[in-house]
């Protein structure tokens, strides 16, 4: 498997399905953080350490059964561009893409599994799934994460539990996320107050590819910023409790704007679906609120004949480093723009002709 | 005839074909002001007066022979829709639809004709043609002309000519203007500077409906204003020499346009398509902005399978009475506006899947 392998499958796959509450929650994320016994952490390795542990990582992944077909990747060996590719589908984060020794990823076929190496901690072990499904994607972390402890020998701390180089990820080393789409309650000018009253209850709001990224699209990550106190189930069901009472916030949001404004909705989301599959050019961006608006169209009803995860599908296929592979060559960022309109209408096209042949 | 039948034309009969220079100038029209010797002004006409002018009118166009078929319409005896419809058809001012004894019009049925009594003169004799083609205008304006002076005593002296109640129209009693469309100098910027050189030659640039009425949709009307002095051959060269210099601006800004940002244009064009196709509700003057653009892609040949006539059949087709019309019940602007994007939704489809058939 390379990267090249990976956009062939189009969207993210544990993007492309529909969990629970999939008309809000579009993921769910969880990451274990990991470290290995008796060598420095990454930020203080040597590259020879790094090496080292990559090395471990790897060839003990080689010998996991049962765990699905996995494929290490060692990123100073990837093109800038597939690196980028990991980054635009959640497999890697921003600061792993810069590369460096040592530094790798692992990741199993579905994309359902990454356990990024030698990022800020060892191991990042990263297990995603579709909709509100916290559980699962934690269950699915814990057999990669039980499986290497059986193979590498952890640095644990009986008070303290797992050592992390940063002391914000002590503890459990968990961290686990939803991605929610809320557009309803972003129109509504209520995500300042709702990230206010999720930092209350030790919940952090971040954009869609994490700290300081953008917020475009109504596409938000709410995650748990404790590490140390709480065990796993207290910090997956708490936040597994107060998601839902975010998407009881947004739906009843959606209703509320349906009922008191349906034209004005109508108008919206209709529109957004006509510049969609005519704009010339488009940024990432504006993209991305008409996407946001064409999804809210679908999950109200609104607009039929669209499957709701052409969101998803698009959320990661219209960013730079996908649009700039799928032409094969390098592109300016005005380039991009006539490059993505195109890619968008004709995935719309498609959308709709496949409506017409129902 | 009936009012009611103009509509099921569906566009106004004069502005569906289309003419010289047809990419810039929509129509030509020309329009005669005549008075009735021995008979006071219609300002200070009593009611029995104006009436017995439209009486006189109206028993001479039943006579007329080989002049078409002509329908006399008294206003007061039209309901108020009616009598917008009318205005939105440019078959009588927006002055004359307030009604009033003695006022009236006689209606060709092809529309190209339009004789207002008692509006500000006895009589306004006003011919219609697509495209550059004033001349033609002209002629037809003036069979009836001579027809209506045979049947009727004209108040003419020898040495000003045709007499008006308005000193601005003494003389040849003549108006010529043409309706043009000049999306590219507008976007440029470069309206106010051609109106200001129109004005230095004697011309007047206006908005749709004359005087005062919005300039949306980058369309305008280009006028005379002086009837005393040059002959009527003096006004229509001189009005044709100069629609034909504005004209060559206008092909120059779009070229420009083209050649400068392409994708822009195309960008901006396609949008306006886009947003005409599913916008849910729409003003009156957004309409007008994206028809505008949309008949400029179509001019370009960046859009193709849409009739460039679609402008001008949309331009009257989505006034309020029109609309009113179609729903047969009073609407409110909200409500106005829904029917609007309706009506331009499966008119656009309509043309498009004219299109696929082809």
């Amino acid at each position: 498997m390379e990267v090249e392998d990976l956009i062939r499958h189009g969207g993210v796959g544990w993007m492309g399905g529909s969990g629970a509450e999939s008309d809000v929650v579009l993921s769910s994320r969880v990451r274990l953080a990991r470290n290995l016994e008796d060598v420095p952490f990454p930020g203080a390795a040597s590259d020879e350490q790094r090496e080292h542990v990559y090395e471990l990582v790897r060839s003990a992944t080689q010998r996991a059964r049962g765990l699905g077909n996995l494929q290490p990747f060692r990123l100073d060996d990837l093109p800038a561009l597939d690196r980028q590719i990991l980054v635009e589908r959640h497999l890697i984060s921003p600061q792993q893409a810069d590369g460096g020794r040592g530094r790798g990823v692992v990741i199993r076929d579905d994309e359902a599994v990454s356990i990024m190496v030698n990022e800020e901690d060892h191991l990042r072990i990263q297990g995603f799934y579709p909709g509100l499904e916290l559980e699962r994607a934690f269950e699915l972390a814990t057999r990669f994460d039980d499986f290497l402890a059986s193979e590498l020998r952890y640095a644990f701390d009986g008070r303290l539990g797992y050592l992390t180089a940063c002391p914000t990820n002590l503890g459990t080393g968990l961290r686990a996320s939803v991605m929610v789409h809320l557009p309803a309650l972003t129109m509504a000018e209520q995500m300042r107050r709702l990230a206010h009253g999720l930092g209350q209850v030790g919940l952090v709001v971040r954009g869609l590819y994490g700290e300081g990224s953008e917020m475009a699209g109504s596409i938000y990550q709410i995650s748990n910023q404790l590490t140390l106190g709480p065990t796993e189930d207290e910090v997956l069901s708490h936040l597994q409790e107060v998601t839902r009472q975010v998407i009881q916030q947004e739906r009843r949001a959606r209703q509320a704007m349906l009922e008191q404004n349906r034209v004005a909705l109508e108008d919206r989301v209709w529109r957004a679906l006509g510049t969609l599959r005519y704009a010339r050019r488009l940024s990432t961006t504006e993209a991305l609120e008409h996407l946001s608006d064409v999804r809210l169209g679908i999950d109200l009803g609104l607009i039929t004949g669209i499957a709701p995860t052409i969101l998803q599908e698009l959320l990661v296929q219209i960013r730079p480093a996908h649009l700039q592979r799928l032409t094969h060559h390098e592109m300016t960022a005005e380039e991009r723009d006539v490059v993505r309109a195109s890619w968008i209408r004709r995935r719309i096209a498609r959308a709709l002709g496949e409506q017409t042949q129902a």
